[in-house]
């Protein structure tokens, strides 16, 4: 086994890491762009049917290694985190 | 304001989820192969110190809109995940 297998791995983590990082920001981004659109228009930003409807295509591509829950319960912390970010941002416009 | 415009976010939601979901699986993949060379070489598949690091290099490269304590409280989630990951494999590796 090449020794430096483990370090070749472990760099190939760290990259994936940043990759995934970049995603839940522009996720986030693109949540406060939503969140904007649906405050303009007087629409609840809320939409528990929208976040089932994510996990069923989440779900459906997903091939594993994880359990299915496992994916989901990353998910459900991924858009809790975007909801937060949400709501930080209405609070932020009712205090100017 | 284009009436289309928040259809068209979430579908850029959507492709930002299936690319993180496959980032993870991809990173499941990886962990994996570490845990195997680890096993195999008699070293402890789990090191604290390798976790801090690659989470400092992440806080290292966030740039937001995200709280740093949100970014850390995901990335443990998903390091959480692959630590499950390992144990699963090394159960069944037990159990055969």
């Amino acid at each position: 086994m090449d020794p430096n297998k483990l370090e070749q791995l472990r760099e190939e983590v760290d990259q994936v890491n940043l990759r995934i990082l970049d995603l839940i920001n522009k996720r986030g981004e693109l949540i406060k762009q939503i969140g904007d659109i649906k405050t303009h228009q007087g629409i609840n930003v809320f939409d528990p049917l929208r976040e089932r409807e994510m996990l069923d295509l989440i779900i459906k591509n997903h091939e594993g290694p994880f359990e299915y829950s496992t994916i989901e319960h990353l998910f459900k912390e991924v858009f809790k985190a975007a909801k937060e970010l949400i709501e930080e941002d209405q609070l932020n416009a009712l205090l100017v």
